[in-house]
């Protein structure tokens, strides 16, 4: 009668929300490199950041405790979703019929459906309490978008968000979202900034990406004192904020008696795969834990960690950022049009990349058709349906967990479902109706999009 | 610097998962009138129904138990979203400067975004454990269809969906999650049925409605034994199922030290009122508790509660279902296609309708402007978006918390949220760009509507 195995659900009571977050530099071998003025090649300070961002969010960027307090403010907003749900899929397993244990941290439940207001929640907390009166960002699928709109509904902040134009076109409802939560969305490239402008003129039909809306975003933030900037992966301060999921998920798996062997995220900026890595890293760096496998999976179409270059560059496709040193595809590079629009950044977190060149991390690269396959045989077995993003991380664990069943071994495998899909839901018409096609880049178009790296570092 | 008083949730650990449904039918001081048979006008017997429903599901439909124990099965499976929280909207009570205490339970984390799994889970277990292997049923907005693909998935039965024709056009997304969920949805009315076609000679451009839509589902079921009919709301099993809702209010609110004065809950088939109402009506007819108002809020563009009859109807367009006595706009009604599509049923559950005429509930309708305008004020505050059903629900609760903050009295409201609103978007657009529109029935067209009941009862 398939009467299901069960999946398990593990909860915290909320007085196990996390009272700091955890900062991976305090526990790194080596320091992450510097990050540069692009006027001098000297590192930068923090006035040199003052125009964009918070003095608090500064200080979070650059600090090197371990512990860094979350605001009680704060962690009474994350209260409404958090602790977050841990689940062991047994289902899935049984599906599978693997012997492998598979969990996963669900980062959907959340208002706006995604991890994001983990770090949209503080950087409006900070913005608020210094006195800003308007934020701009960038987003691309637009989980980034309405976790800031709806933090800045709370903080009463007025929100500005450049969203991706194929992002903007083939996800109306996300933009509907940010509309409802009372923010203010372009499709960029717009006519509003001259960066947009300039592209507009070279390329009109241009889809958009991620680089280019940060251009715009920053752009209108340095324009006026009382208008910053917020970014939604990338720099150490939101990969910080996002550490609450892993330290959650290490006193979840406590309550299971488990541990993992292998933890998976998907990776596009980076921060949804640190918040679920990095405090379990950090006791394996103590050598207070046996080793983990740590798997970082990326879409083929946007290849940074398997096919780009560790090398200082621009975040953002105008050259209005500082130089970062990162895994980059080149800050030209304008990816295709997947449908998993938060994984389209030419770059990645300047802080992941270090750890990967440290040897720390494996990156991997899916192609969109297999990652929405395992998607819906997640959904036909655990009920939740992934967002694109998160597919990425779910067909990572099939995968380790069909290994496990070839080798009979059984691990113990964690990822991280960063978010729903329910925003998302024309991709799986796209999907189901034939319509999506797979790309992967050659070495020569690789190296194309590299040559025009800037010579520095 | 606008910091927000915080939403508060009350968790309940799983083991306070209710471990029995309860059937208000065993506290009723009257009965409910019994169903009658189309042909003879006799009470109908639990072998009329059989060729439909599974034998467990029959039981329950008829029984008089106070307490129906919830097979643990169905329990581990609820344990993936239940117990539900409920939050205080702190956030909302401070935007309205109200005295009153504003709670709501929220049914948005199940995997298919609304409460309607609570009945889809146990309906697919007993058909299951019983042999089906094919279940028909309608579905409006399709949260009830989407919720019985994703029980189906999980029990291995094929699912058959008939979604009436407006909603299949308006909501894309819900019929994709159906089918990613592995069903087979038909936009109704179709020409697979005899009903359907029959309405489709006369309407060719018929919008549908559930009536419609419930006749090509139960004929399908009638022609075979190994396909059964699941109805989504209106039936007393249905309800039944539903009380979780309110059983898990009643744990929680003990938790926060409160006891509703106001209990609300929109109503279309009336499944979700039921569920929340229901538990502490019961305490209240058993002389436990004081008595609490409990208001049923449905869109004045389909007013079955405040502009029907009470009267025996049948409960599909095509008169394939036993006569129930019930609130009905007649059974030939087709409502405008407004977005809470959920709630364009020309009946009430004759349970629920012969509490209404006991006086123990207070029917209201409001128009769907000022429903999504509630929406909207609550995302902006609370950050959930509400589906377009819970909007009403919304919208009474902020009425009351308003004529407390005039009257200068502090009343403690709930009201059930029944469902997120993710899938929804295109109704929230069309709203933010002035396109929906408000309709109110005369009473001659009413009166109109009604001249063609049957004679029955």
């Amino acid at each position: 009668m398939g009467q299901p195995t069960d999946t398990v659900k593990y909860i915290l009571p909320e007085d196990k929300i996390p009272a700091a977050w955890y900062n991976i530099q305090a526990d790194l071998p080596a320091p992450v490199p510097p990050v540069l003025h692009p006027g001098t090649g000297q590192p930068i300070t923090p006035a040199d950041l003052a125009p964009l961002f918070p003095a608090a969010i500064i200080e979070q960027e650059v600090s090197q405790e371990r512990w860094i307090e979350i605001p009680s403010p704060v962690r009474s907003i994350y209260r409404q979703w958090r602790p977050a749900p841990l689940y062991r899929a047994r289902r899935l397993e049984k599906a599978l019929d693997t012997p492998a244990k598979i969990y996963y941290k669900y980062e959907g439940v959340s208002p706006a459906g995604s991890h994001k207001p983990n770090t949209a929640v503080p950087q409006a907390y900070y913005s608020a309490i210094e006195g800003v009166k308007r934020l701009t960002t960038e987003t691309g699928a637009g989980q980034w978008g309405s976790s800031l709109a709806f933090a800045g509904a709370l903080f009463n902040l007025e929100i500005h968000v450049y969203m991706v134009k194929v992002s903007y076109q083939q996800k109306p409802y996300r933009r509907a979202l940010m509309e409802a939560y009372g923010a203010r969305v372009v499709a960029s490239p717009s006519g509003e900034t001259n960066a947009g402008r300039e592209i507009l003129k070279q390329h009109p039909d241009s889809t958009g990406s991620l680089g280019i809306a940060i251009s715009e975003a920053v752009e209108i933030a340095a324009q006026d004192d009382s208008t910053k900037y917020a970014l939604g992966s990338v720099l150490n301060h939101v990969l910080l904020h996002q550490t609450v999921i892993g330290l959650e998920s290490l006193a979840q798996l406590e309550l299971a008696g488990d541990y993992p062997d292998i933890i998976i995220g998907c990776t596009g900026g980076g921060s949804n795969f640190a918040g679920i890595a990095f405090p379990f890293m950090g006791a394996q760096l103590r050598g207070e834990t046996p080793p983990v496998r740590f798997v970082a999976v990326e879409p083929a179409a946007c290849p940074t960690l398997t096919k780009g270059k560790y090398a200082y560059d621009y975040g953002d496709t105008a050259h209005l950022t500082p130089l970062v040193k990162m895994h980059t595809l080149g800050s030209s590079f304008v990816p295709q049009g997947i449908h998993a629009g938060g994984l389209r950044y030419h770059g990645m977190a300047p802080l992941l990349s270090h750890i990967v060149e440290l040897g720390l991390i494996e990156p991997r690269a899916h192609t969109q058709l297999d990652c929405f396959a395992a998607g819906v045989a997640f959904a036909r077995t655990e009920g939740i349906m992934p967002a694109p993003e998160a597919n990425h991380a779910v067909k990572a664990a099939i995968d380790e967990a069909l290994r496990c069943k070839e080798e009979g071994t059984s691990k113990t495998v964690l990822f991280n479902l960063c978010g729903h899909g329910h925003f998302d839901m024309q991709a799986y018409i796209d999907y189901q109706a034939g319509k999506l096609r797979d790309t992967e880049y050659s070495a020569e178009e690789v190296a194309m999009a590299l040559a025009g790296l800037p010579a520095v570092g």
